[in-house]
């Protein structure tokens, strides 16, 4: 073995401990939100803290940097071995990025950042609950002020090439800029602001069928059928119940995802199963090659949107998708028998104005990022005082989404995020559906009977299409390069804005 | 702070990580046994293999073996520091008596041992189903080999103090030798066994009632609906279904205990719940002060399933206890109603000769015990050829309990234990009845009204009982200390001897 092919082994050594620590985790986090017992909670804490720190450790170890200095600097071909696999240069890309980005940061610097999260999600939670923006704005502009340094630390903004707001929006989506991303975003703003407008002076669609109680337990048992059907392997996974709907891999062939069950909202279940569905089938398929590697995950946040969306959307939200399902929905649920298809399919696409960005419809959800994003955007250049964040948001509001809240809890203060430093992670939200529609786009051409597939519920063929096209690549591609890889093309509002206008055209007859 | 002070917070702040990252492997294994999807076993046990590792490597270190030195020896008092509380010394006696037996053991040895392990208790799955005990034999060798040389490495046998057997019997037993064990044995073998004969002679009380379907999910509410009728706070722990039930502990709050439906077997749910339960409230117990420390665990395997064995047995299967449960039991049941209490209660106190120890009742269980226990003692002191034990297994199983199995699996074979290398394992579930009735001798005597909280469900007393002369020492005490601090007694059969006659006595009408 040369003195190479040892540091690489010993690399992936590390790598392969790391991310088995993460996986174990994700085991106790995922217990946490289902099954664990209501005064296990400090334990636990603790339990993690415990790993993640001694992941952490072992992964920003000096052997770490020493191991990758000697394979060379990266993206060049390491010294002393031309020959390199590809794979294995990808896999020395993505460690690189994540070591630089965990090593720039000073401990001190970490441990303060930790501590003044905490504090800020605690006032967060008060200040939502008391309507009161003052109260949370000490909190928020510490926040801010973390999240610039830790940019800085990473070598954004102060006359680099990047902005600080670049650095954070790398933090989620890899080669994406604020640049790129506004381009994107100004002829979404226009033409689904003036889309909602229209639907908004139309009459909604009935959906008065849908305003019953439906029993969790065979909501539940439904959901379970469901995943199913979409092609989910339950040997290698589980549905359970949690407070949020999330998806989280504990292992290779363990992937779970998790809904609940509101009585008197069966849209909720029926639409969180699939999403999670969606992310879940990006993690089930990796190639074997990536298997236990930092390789083994999604390009990006706003990428793995794109999966999870595509299920709930473009497939879950579809005429030809309810033509096959609708029938087994009755079968569980008698009282919708007699609901035509197209009533149904009405009812599940209702779109309008709308406050709450986690209630939003496929036709506002995006607008509700985009005012984010500004607002964000301002921030981090200076133009906007975080103090002037409630009357700017009830302005955007009623600019793009054409209505106003009432509070600030209703505004500003709805999303978590802000309060746990989380800034640049709303636009992959947005992302989602661009990069979601682009693929479709490609799929759609290489698979023409896909209505009469998704109608029939075969969706084997989608899934290896997403298979061979996407999930191949684990996080081996930033965007811009999966985009091109898939589309032939950079990132595009065209096949979204498409897609939306003619279908909710045609449901609300515009 | 003294540098006595010092090493002791460091020795504190090992043990602490050391328990947490014990807790979090066991979630990754309660989750194994639980819920885990079932391709997702292999990573899994690659995620157990790297905590262990991490956990052993950080207990082993050196920097551990030079704190406890820096101590002084123990149990003497600490070089330079006289007044060390009582509870520091226990908590160094504890923490010495692991890193001896840990370090002591060469890591090639260990590894040796670890692989020589799986190969055998696949060969034993595999022997068993194939009724072929000379396919086991050579594993069987190797593992007991295995045993002796580990006691030998903890200065067991060649001349020392203590036989091989007697370091093995220490692993679960702290403090009690083969000598000990044997002297309380010899009258328990004798005088059940004639009990046995005589019960065995007489005709068995009508249990048809119980040979019916009951549903699992009635079985899962009334199980729920027990577990919180003896006082386990679910706040701190839950009931979940496995393959076999069993208890662990996630965290200082976090107990959980499973059990499992059969559909043909009621009681099998409601007394695993219990037993279970029984271990819970050991482990939900400990003092304040012992949270996270490695005080907080049971004084031994047997003081444990004195424990479960008090719960289940002493008062789950007592007439007091069914007068205030069967009605309970009942409007789950609805085909119960009209069975009388004596009915019922003979039912459940079915006793008589058997073959499979862990379907053995508690007249038969410990005799299952006494055989095994002879013949390990035998395997250890050289006078039993390994390969004659199929044939003495035979014997004994007629000498004991007066009958014979047909073949090895019914016979020799049954257990995993001696598979596994766990030799020395099997005394402390007898030891369990013995001391669990010699810690009731006492409570009676504290608690004379002890037959009416029991029927009136009230068991506040008999937990706080337990507390405040059991669970408060957490492993403080060895089971010889322990015994002697609550009952003021060494280990003795009496007890058990006459609670086992004299209750089968009257339900058998001897």
């Amino acid at each position: 073995m040369s003195s190479n092919e040892s540091s690489l082994a010993k690399l992936h050594a590390i790598d392969r401990e790391c991310n088995h620590l993460a996986k174990a985790a994700a085991v106790l986090q995922w217990d946490q939100e289902t099954y664990l017992p209501e005064m296990g909670v400090e334990d636990r804490s603790e339990q993690l803290a415990i790993l993640e720190t001694i992941a952490h450790d072992k992964f920003c170890s000096p052997e770490t940097g020493r191991l990758l200095g000697e394979m060379g600097s990266v993206p060049e071909t390491p010294r002393g071995d031309e020959k390199l696999p590809e794979l294995e240069r990808d896999f020395l890309k993505v460690l690189r990025r994540d070591y630089d980005r965990a090593v720039k940061l000073p401990s001190d610097f970490v441990a303060a950042a930790a501590k003044a999260g905490g504090l800020s999600q605690a006032a967060w939670v008060k200040a939502r609950k008391a309507n009161d923006f003052s109260a949370f704005l000490p909190h928020l502009k510490t926040m801010i002020d973390l999240s610039r340094r830790q940019a800085e630390y990473w070598g954004y903004g102060k006359g680099s090439a990047g902005s600080v707001y670049d650095g954070l929006l790398g933090i989620y989506e890899p080669g994406m800029g604020e640049a790129a991303i506004s381009a994107v975003f100004a002829p979404i703003r226009e033409r689904l602001s003036a889309l909602l407008k229209k639907i908004a002076a139309k009459p909604a669609p009935d959906a008065s069928f849908l305003d019953y109680e439906f029993d969790p337990e065979i909501q539940s048992a439904y959901s379970g059928s469901l995943m199913q059907s979409l092609g989910f392997d339950t040997r290698r996974g589980r549905l359970d119940v949690s407070a949020h709907p999330f998806t989280t891999t504990l292992g290779s062939d363990d992937i779970r995802i998790t809904t609940r069950y509101l009585p008197r909202n069966l849209l909720s279940s029926i639409f969180s199963t699939i999403h999670e569905s969606g992310h879940a089938f990006y993690e089930l398929s990796f190639p074997h090659e990536l298997r236990g590697t930092s390789l083994a995950d999604g390009a990006s946040m706003g990428i793995h949107e794109s999966q999870s969306r595509f299920w709930e959307n473009v497939i879950g939200h579809s005429r030809p998708f309810w033509e096959g399902q609708l029938p087994v929905l009755q079968s569980y649920f008698p009282s919708l028998k007699g609901i035509s298809l197209d009533s149904f399919y009405r009812a599940v696409n209702l779109a309008g104005p709308s406050l709450i960005r986690i209630e939003a419809d496929e036709v506002s959800y995006s607008l509700h990022i985009i005012l984010r994003f500004e607002l964000e955007r301002g921030l981090f250049s200076g133009e906007i005082d975080p103090a002037d964040l409630p009357a700017l948001w009830r302005q955007k509001m009623k600019d793009i989404l054409g209505v106003e809240p009432e509070t600030d809890a209703d505004g500003v203060l709805q999303d978590v995020h802000w309060s746990m430093g989380s800034f640049g992670y709303f636009p992959s939200y947005a992302l989602g559906n661009l990069y979601g529609l682009q693929f479709f786009q490609k799929l759609k051409a290489d698979i023409p009977n896909f209505d009469a597939i998704v109608a029939k519920g075969d969706f084997s063929v989608i899934q290896n299409w997403l298979k061979e096209n996407i999930y191949l690549w684990g996080c081996r591609l930033d965007p811009p390069e999966l985009l091109k890889k898939v589309t032939g093309q950079s990132l595009q509002a065209e096949p979204f804005l498409n897609y939306i206008e003619s279908k909710y055209s045609g449901i609300y007859g515009i």
